[in-house]
């Protein structure tokens, strides 16, 4: 499926309104069943519809393998995903959505939803990168997203090592994005822990928590991060570098992983 | 309550790494409950929450005027607003979340989710914008935003009209942004039909269907539009202008609410 489409527009500049063609991006909702009962509908970029399918749900704490999945029947025309898992489960969003109001307010880590208190893991990560390899990362998943050219419209996030990205995927949804990322590593389990993930949109709450259900060390982000995001960086052992640009950056929590260079 | 904090960070530069003070934009959960039932919990930037909390229940259709409200009670420590109505309503998630399986298939309007397809209007507008009206109030609503240039953030939303902007809001949700607007004008009886909605993110369908909830004709952006929302503002008699930079832009749905101006 594409997921740009041409249109015409009429464009205003100082010539005045002319009539052109403009490549926009796509929007698709794919509506998931689990089990037969309907789940959520993601609004998302029609790509790599089945890794996404499974990114979230690990997200969202339905599945933790891949092989708990008995089958995945995708209709791409319809907007459906039927998931059959091996076991019941639980498919009321109220379970998923609802506010946790444990008494941990004297912790300094809160998870404001259920499931994420139960899929968010502390990073074991040791990997380490220089400051020339952020940036660089940085480049790479930038120039690898020729869709963002052209429309402007993409989230993208990409996975990588101190030797370069491997992985790269957009969507129109910033979660998206990254649950791609994490449905294909599962699918081909791919181990996550030593990797480093490289981000084009602001690092949220919700991006950090995703980050860290993933299970990387490192995240690396060209926008700013919120408040909230940071004390959780802090406490779950993620390194959050953001505002890379150009040859400069912030490091927000734990900088021991960004390694000092010396010019000598 | 503070929509920013100051934080100590590490900055690399080409001068090395420097321990700097850098403002980090907050994000605060707020949990809602309606006639003491948890109905949601949005993520938002900390200012103007009753405001927010009434916009976002009438963009959900549980509310149609503010008039409905018996009361709001905001606990804004804890993070709590306890919204008793005068009479009952249907607080399950999964009523306001579904998706829509309609037999609209041989018409253009698609609407995904259930409440959209009950509170989505078609725009009966006839309010028109020259071009540089266009481009002045985008000019505004970006110098109305402080927090964006502090801290790289904020989705900033104002309502305006030819002749200005007369209200701004901002917040780390763009959806938070403009269920502000929507709070704000709903709770002071503010009628924003002949209004012009100018929004510094991108028209996702989602922002679309929100701009007909709320009822403007004019949504102007400073960038790029979705191919469904450009197919629902056509449907919706919406004009969608976006990339609003410097003195051009771009207009994808209905043309005529431009006008041309003409220089002799």
């Amino acid at each position: 499926m594409k997921i740009t489409t041409r249109r015409a527009i009429t464009r205003y500049d100082s010539a005045g309104m002319t009539s052109i063609e403009d490549t926009l991006v796509e929007e698709f909702p794919l509506t998931i069943y689990i089990n037969d009962v309907e789940f959520a509908t993601l609004v998302c970029s029609p790509e790599y519809l089945e890794e996404l399918v499974v990114g979230f749900l690990a997200s969202e704490g339905v599945i933790r393998h891949f092989n708990e999945i008995e089958s995945i029947n995708l209709d791409d025309r319809g907007g459906f995903c039927h998931i059959h898992l091996f076991r019941e489960v639980v498919t009321d969003h109220f379970t998923y959505s609802k506010r946790v109001l444990g008494s941990c307010c004297g912790k300094s880590r809160q998870f404001y939803f259920q499931n994420d208190a139960e899929t968010t893991k502390t990073s074991m990560s040791r990997t380490t990168l220089t400051p020339s390899a952020c940036i660089s990362l940085m480049q790479e998943m930038q120039s690898s997203s020729m869709v963002f050219k052209k429309t402007g419209g993409i989230h993208n996030a990409s996975l990588g090592t101190k030797d370069g990205a491997f992985l790269h995927r957009g969507d129109i949804g910033r979660h998206n994005a990254l649950d791609k990322l994490y449905g294909h590593c599962l699918r081909n389990r791919i181990s996550v822990k030593d990797k480093v993930l490289i981000f084009s949109g602001r690092i949220s709450s919700e991006v950090l928590t995703k980050a860290a259900k993933i299970g990387v060390g490192i995240v690396l982000s060209k926008s700013a991060p919120t408040n909230l995001a940071i004390k959780m960086a802090e406490d779950l052992n993620i390194t959050a570098v953001g505002f890379i640009r150009g040859d400069s950056f912030n490091i927000y929590s734990h900088p021991w992983r960004i390694e000092k260079e010396f010019s000598y």
